[in-house]
C-alpha cells in the first residue's frame, strides 16, 4: 500500500493560508503544535491523502529558515509505505542520500524517515508508515 | 470527490529520475510529449494519486525556465475537484489571482485551470477535473 500521504506546506500563518482552502471546499480536521520542531501544524484532508500547513513558531526552526530563505511554498511529500525498513534497505544499497539514516518515530508512533532532495528529484521527499499498533484493515 | 490528482516535478531527464522511484516500488504507467507546452511528461500512479515527472524539450519553455531558475523540484500540485466551473467562480469571488480566468480544456478533454502561487501558499496550483463525457462511477 502506497499513496501520498501527504503535502508540508510552509506557510507565514495558518489563520491567514487556510480561508484559501475553504474556499476550495476543504477544511482543517486538526492542529497540532510540535514543540521539538518549533512548528504548527494544520492537517486538511484531501481525498485519502492531506495537505499539512507548517508554521513555524520562531524564526531558528527548520521551517522558519525555510521561509526566510524561499518565502511561503512546499516544504516536503510524503509518501506513505507498507514496509518502510525495506524502503530504507533498498536506499541506502543504491546509495540515496538520508537525513537520517535510521527510522525515526513520530508524535504519533508513526514511522518516518527523510529523504535529501538531492537524491529523490529536487524534493524534500518523507518516508512514513502507520504506528506498528495502529488499527489495521480487517483481514490484513 | 476532491483529491490530490498529481504532484508535478520538473526534472532535468525523465530517464535520471525514474529509478529513484522505481526503488521506492512505484513505476512509470505512461509517457507522452506536449508539444504545445514543449514537454515530456511521465505519469507515476501513487495510490488514487500520481507523480507527473517534467521533462522539458527546450530551455524556453515553461519547465525549461522553471528549471534553470530554481533547478528540479515540485512544479505545481493538482488537485481533482467534482465541479470546476463552481470552483472557478468561487476563487474569482474571492479576489484570487488566477493563470487563466477561463477553464481550460486538456489533451485528453479533462478541464483545469492554474491558480497563481501568490494566491495558494507560494504553490502554483491546478485544478482539474475529468473529461465530461469520461465514464462515471456506476451509480454517480
Amino acid at each position: 500500500m502506497t499513496k501520498i500521504d501527504h503535502l508540508g506546506i510552509a506557510v507565514e500563518s495558518i489563520a491567514g493560508a487556510r480561508s484559501f482552502y475553504e474556499a476550495l471546499g476543504l477544511h482543517v480536521a486538526h492542529e497540532e503544535t510540535v514543540e521539538h520542531e518549533q512548528v504548527r501544524t494544520a492537517m486538511i484532508p484531501v481525498g485519502n491523502s492531506r495537505i499539512e500547513l507548517l508554521e513555524p513558531l520562531q524564526e531558528d526552526s527548520a521551517v522558519g529558515r525555510f521561509l526566510k530563505k524561499r518565502g511561503a511554498g512546499l516544504h516536503h511529500v510524503a509518501l506513505h509505505v507498507s514496509d518502510i525498513e525495506a524502503v530504507l534497505a533498498e536506499l541506502k544499497t543504491r546509495g540515496a542520500r538520508l537525513i537520517s539514516d535510521k527510522v525515526q518515530v513520530g508524535a504519533g508512533g508513526h514511522l518516518y524517515f527523510f529523504v535529501h532532495p538531492s537524491s529523490a528529484g529536487g524534493v524534500l521527499l518523507e518516508i512514513c508508515q502507520d504506528a506498528p499498533d495502529a488499527p489495521q484493515e480487517p483481514g490484513a
